[in-house]
């Protein structure tokens, strides 16, 4: 018979134990957070009607998504983000929702995209929303789940840059540029790219003579309030933008004084350039950067949006959210060391002196288990040397060695991979506390 | 603008915040069962090459499957089930993986089957295997996660209900319908839908007159030795089947024993009417019943195979291992009373008195949440009846009302939202302490 390559599809990937042990025990951490403040899980399906994903049928979207017909003749297609189905999920169970309605979504999404940019075609979000709010107050969680989140699996701290969508658009207002705000938008959100000096000219090339005030206002730097003051005078002067900018400051102050987070509020900063493109955010929008590792760039953003359902529904629901790319995090706490390493969760094991007792080993190991222990039991009745080997292999510390005759009568020994040292005979109940000690401190 | 139809495909669902609560409570406890006994969790895509999926070209299959041609021209499916996926996995990391690997895999699959039987279209799969041993210690553990994990989320005790494939086709042999075999288990695998006169006549039309017999056989009945014996007789007498089907019997009598759990070995019962109809097992075969609702039907099945990755390696690589069906098992459970109905983590959540002190009170709520007690924060500046009613309406059982002014400063108020009743003043402290020892009670 003909071997079929056992080959996986481009930007798709496998994830062995020691990538998915990682990967669970960060969304493990993630998904505490978030419950921690409220927010309760949801789930969609991965494939939806293609009209319900694509209402808006934004051109480079669509080219990406994974569309078909399927065998009942429906044009279909899978999830290329949570966002479109969470609106679509609003949209049909408003009448059982309570508002605010905080929800988080961590899930499988799928892009047809080019990977060469070291993107992936299948890959995880991590969404976290609050709709039915539109209180700074709700803004001010959002930011804080992040940064809170982000120390809790062990990132460090963050810079989160914040910028206001209707703040800039107001200052586009004064220039008599609204409505080259998306061009604009879509090139400022490009100067990180192609370098200043080339959206300076093409920047020319749309607002003419009124380009050095555009960049004179997303380069505006200096402390929160400085900044802030700088682009409200750009703007023509206070104005609700402003002001929702401003209430969020004091938020941040407030909270850092209340919590004794010696500067606390130095996690926030005020920076114009952030604009997150051809979003449909229209209100905060935010970007977030390991302190330690700004480099890899935003590990987390998002902003605050109106009319999230729109395409499904006549009522207006708006909302705040961000969403955590998991490779991206991931990526950087391998890169500083942050990850545990491990291919399986026993670190114990009971060895195979004798095949036919293998139904005591498993009482044996049942007792470990009973005790918050994970424990394998071999199966083969191998020379303990292999054993051992095989031990090591498989990630496991100590092996359990039962008694040749009667396993469940007599002591046992403890075996040290590591060390390669034996213990004194132990009871059960000796061992297990003795390992309990030893794995747990 | 026209309005779409929120709608979901056929067969789809949504999981809203109580149902998906309830289905990740149940799922991380399955996984910690399943961790415990040294299983360890992998990923793999949910798109393949069809070619992999669809290899052997089962007919039923191929009508169900999601099939379609990305727009690289690939041909591409969605996953019917995690164990192709898993032989295409092992065969590609064969030199990466320590034998015998015992791996879980607890994801969506998906199937454009008739929903009309109450099946989804997408649906959960929580499968557990052991490959790379023979020996008949890792079919031991295989019956002995099954029995212990749905012990563990609650499900009760079980009977396990074990057959062996090849000493079923033996006794066919003697009867000299061992071409016959695939016809027989087919129909065998029929007769709790069609009855068993529907059975018997169809089997005199595959059969003759040796249809008796076969009925026989698969309705031994008795305790497990006495089954065991009249199945070895009826099959030419002691075999390597029959001698695997006792090594197994003598370590659950071992591990009964052993355990000190009384009739441990109870849970196992040797049943010569299940077959797993036209799947790839050829050793052991199981399904799981409930002994609480045995009606809703096998919650847990699967077998030893031969060659799991033959489509695409040379090498053999035999292996154990079953599947769990999430969606019978939150069946059975709520029928049964035994799911936890909730709509979020959060029991407590601090009341919003002024909207300008949100930083003092994530400060508050933040207090609570590091001593472990999930806490929402509420946004809008509403009165305190209102906020009760929306607490209650999201689940939360006690607000947590603050000072007026200087919030930080004074004590803070415990309202229980049940008992419709107020706390003397409290420290922050106290409040924690209070409302950790009544939730965590």
């Amino acid at each position: 018979m003909n071997i079929i390559e056992p080959r996986v599809l481009k930007g798709f990937r496998d994830f062995p134990p020691s990538a998915e042990i990682e990967r669970r025990g960060l969304i493990e951490n993630i998904e505490a957070s978030f419950r921690s403040f409220g927010f309760a899980p949801i789930d969609t399906p991965a494939l939806e009607y293609a009209e319900i994903l694509l209402g808006k049928g934004g051109g480079e979207t669509e080219k990406q998504v994974y569309r078909f017909t399927d065998n009942g003749g429906r044009d279909v297609a899978l999830r290329f983000d949570l966002t479109v189905p969470f609106a679509r999920f609003i949209a049909a169970r408003r009448s059982e929702i309570t508002l605010p309605f905080k929800r988080y979504h961590i899930a499988k999404v799928w892009r047809g995209e080019n990977t060469q940019r070291g993107r992936y075609r299948e890959f995880t979000q991590c969404d976290v929303d609050i709709v039915g709010s539109n209180s700074p107050a709700s803004d001010f969680e959002i930011l804080l789940v992040m940064r809170d989140t982000l120390k809790a699996i062990g990132a460090g701290d963050v810079t989160i840059h914040i910028n206001h969508r209707g703040l800039f658009n107001r200052f586009l207002a004064t220039l008599g540029l609204l409505d080259k705000s998306v061009d604009i938008l879509r090139l400022v959100d490009k100067s990180a790219k192609i370098g200043r000096d080339a959206v300076v000219e093409r920047l020319a090339g749309i607002a003419g003579g009124k380009a050095e005030k555009i960049l004179q206002f997303i380069e505006a730097k200096g402390d929160f309030e400085e900044v802030l003051a700088r682009l409200t005078g750009l703007s023509g002067g206070p104005s609700p933008e402003s002001g929702r900018l401003a209430a969020l400051r004091a938020y941040m102050l407030q909270h850092a004084a209340a919590s004794g987070a010696a500067g606390g509020a130095d996690a926030f900063t005020l920076d114009p350039s952030i604009t997150r493109g051809l979003d449909y955010y229209t209100g905060i929008v935010y970007e977030t950067f390991l302190n330690d590792m700004p480099e890899i760039g935003s590990i987390c953003s998002g902003g605050r949006y109106d009319n999230l359902a729109s395409l499904y529904s006549k009522e207006n629901i708006s909302g705040v959210g961000t969403s955590i790319g998991l490779d991206r995090l991931i990526a950087a706490l391998e890169a500083l060391g942050r990850l545990e390493q491990r291919v399986s969760y026993a670190r114990i094991a009971v060895a195979c002196l004798k095949e036919a007792d293998a139904g005591a080993y498993q009482a044996i190991a049942g007792r470990f288990r009973d005790a918050g222990l994970a424990c394998e039991v071999f199966f083969a009745e191998e020379k303990l040397a292999k054993q051992y080997m095989t031990a090591e292999k498989k990630g496991v510390q100590w092996l359990i060695i039962p008694p040749l005759d009667n396993p469940l009568r007599g002591n046992l020994t403890l075996r040290n991979l590591a060390a390669r040292e034996n213990s004194e005979p132990l009871s059960i109940e000796e061992a297990a506390a003795r390992l309990k000690a030893v794995l747990e401190a």
